[in-house]
């Protein structure tokens, strides 16, 4: 038997499913390898033995699986040890592996991740196992280095773009003075609030300002900014990231302890903050609106070449396996912007895990409160493409997951 | 010269230009009038005669149109008078009406809209007028009285059922017992929230539980459902509605006034405060979620079935004019839930304003935590059909607003 592990861990995203079909089509059509094991929630799962057996799955059912947003086999934030500190971990898995015939595993994952598979595939050579370790990479934050952008990034940059832009309709039907700020995600990388330039068209400058956790923040020139802007209009909207920090490097988020009503301490998000500092500072009315999770998870609205990079970079991962590759994680490398095209390769994992890959300061005008054109080329083609979704009585069809929730599916 | 005027007023909707385009192709198709006037900014577009002429949109404009979230003439707040506060008003709207030609009027929108088109109705009999006054019908929050349902509730609705579906998927993946509150709009009615149990299906009991503000909210209660849920899994997800009113009919998020770091006054949701009550007294890990403005504005997800209903509305409004018909609002009246048919009658204006329909106490669950399956009959054919977007490069087409964002694209 020649058998193969796929999990999945860290943040869901709407394309992570798309890799898992990438990889499972790649072990099926390559004709070599006997099982396709999917391991629940993780390397938690490959300890504690929980797999699924995927090979079976038919065409109408990963077509499925491809379009499910978030992990359709479950995550987890599992840290693992280093081989100095545990190896018995790094033993039992290796076991665990060696019994059920396991010849490659694939993880696919943010940071994390990367840094998990990269201990496996050192621990792997250490002990002269033959088993290949391959990570196919995958955050909405595109914090990733290495790779020209990650999977998920493109579908969540989509959903911020169309709202942004239904936005802009929503906050243009009233006269009165306004500032809506708009909350996105990316605790340490500015991409996604970045992306919500691409909102802006032929009759909508929306949003007018962008703040990224990349330049330090400051409240006057951010009041400033708005008092500029609204001498021109009544409808400020503002893309903020909830990674702002001030500018000794503290989060703005970090210390906003507060207490409600009940007597419980309360965090609030850099959104709340800044509309009451609006609010108080400038007169006028001011909402914030996180966008939170529906930016991971709204499949309806994902990038039809987002998912389609994903599932090649899952496919690829498991041709260079069978090439006798081990140790290295799927890249996207761009090699042209307009038409856009890029070639799957591959970088070592030891140089990704526990790096950030921040949006260059060039990409950002010096004011350090709008995006240049070359973060709106970069971001634009990721975002082509609608994918087709089944709908059953109104409600999109995603991918049954009572293999993870079917305690209480039968409760 | 025999024209006619269209005006929108109150929070924007996905479905309010479907019935604008209703009333336009209306007033074309029966050949009775000659300009259609679009007063911007709604009744007080009238008051400064902000017209912009709609007769000349090409079928490919409305189109576009149908599909726009949002006012495409812009809204108000406009509070009017009544005749004996203040007559001068009444004067200066039906000078402006006559001196333009116009012989009907139409007035999209919700409770207060209802009741300014009404007293307009009221002051043209008094001064026997025979220019026609008619409402047309719409709020997410779906709690006007003499229509089976709002134009725009099944679309808000519609997009509540995916996200809640997605959200399901998105929290089922780690193994942690986890607590998701997802906070919805209405704040005087839980229709959207009750909308919430569209989402189960056969893999997924999510939402688990949920409250409206028909039923007094205890604290006690609700920490006690969640506690029985958890027995049976992991992944509790709720839906809460954000005018949730304790024993004393007081909203919980009326009075959680705190104070930041900045040392603003701050006012948190529901959601945040539940949030917090359920981190401090059951332990656990819990994230409050708001759908926020999304779901009103959401258009790349509305429900056909209401965007065709909407447009119906409006057309038969302008049917019932040329009939000699004033002082009324199109309604829809329900004829069978399967197949779904319905009918477009009218009601007077007169018993609408300033009432609220609130979802019928036996349409919810004796705990008061969830609701009863006539419910989910009554919103089930209200989300059907899905709706063609225009994409360009990725991004939705909505139709140009220049018209009310003119100053800001110019500047």
């Amino acid at each position: 038997m020649n058998n193969i592990i796929v999990a999945q861990s860290g943040g869901p995203t709407t394309a992570i499913n798309a890799s898992l079909v990438g990889v499972i089509k790649g072990a099926l059509s390559s004709g070599g390898y006997d099982k396709v094991f999917g391991s629940l929630y993780g390397i938690s799962g490959v300890l504690n033995e929980e797999f699924i057996e995927l090979e079976g799955l038919s065409d109408k059912e990963l077509d499925c699986i491809y379009t499910t947003p978030s992990s359709y086999l479950g995550s987890c934030r599992y840290k693992m040890p280093s081989i100095e500190e545990d190896s018995s971990i790094y033993e039992k898995i290796f076991e665990i592996l060696q019994r059920n015939e396991v010849t490659a595993f694939f993880y696919i994952g943010g940071n994390d991740s990367m840094d998990t598979i990269s201990k496996l595939a050192e621990y792997g050579s250490s002990i002269g196992s033959d088993i290949r370790f391959a990570g196919v990479p995958k955050t909405i934050d595109n914090d990733l280095v290495s790779t020209d952008h990650t999977p998920g990034f493109g579908s969540a940059a989509k959903f911020i773009v169309a709202s942004m832009l239904e936005f802009a309709h929503d906050t243009s039907v009233y006269q009165t003075p306004t500032v809506t700020l708009i909350e996105i995600m990316g605790r340490n990388a500015g991409w996604l609030t970045a992306s919500a330039a691409l909102a802006r068209n032929e009759y909508s400058e929306i949003p007018q300002l962008i703040y990224l956790p990349e330049v330090p923040f400051s409240q006057d020139a951010f009041l400033d900014d708005i008092r500029e802007v609204m001498k021109t209009t009544n409808n400020v909207v503002v893309a903020i990231s909830e990674g702002l920090q001030d500018e000794n490097g503290e989060y703005l988020s970090a210390t906003t302890a507060t207490e409600d009503k009940f007597g419980h301490s309360q965090l609030s998000g850099v959104g709340k903050l800044l509309e009451n500092l609006v609010k108080e500072e400038l007169g006028v009315k001011c909402r914030s609106v996180e966008i939170n999770i529906l930016q991971r998870c709204a499949a309806h609205m994902a990038s039809a070449t987002d998912l389609e990079e994903s599932e090649l970079l899952g496919e690829k991962a498991v041709e260079y396996a069978i090439q006798g590759k081990t140790g290295y994680m799927t890249t996207i490398v761009r090699t042209s912007n307009e038409p856009y095209e890029y070639e799957i390769e591959t970088a070592d994992l030891d140089g990704i895990a526990n790096q950030v890959k921040q949006v260059p300061r060039e990409w950002i005008n010096s004011a350090g409160n709008d995006v240049t054109s070359e973060m709106i080329d970069y971001v634009k083609p990721l975002v082509y493409g609608e994918v087709d979704i089944e709908y059953k009585d109104g409600v999109p069809v995603y991918a049954d997951i009572s293999h993870l929730t079917g305690a209480a599916c039968h409760a």
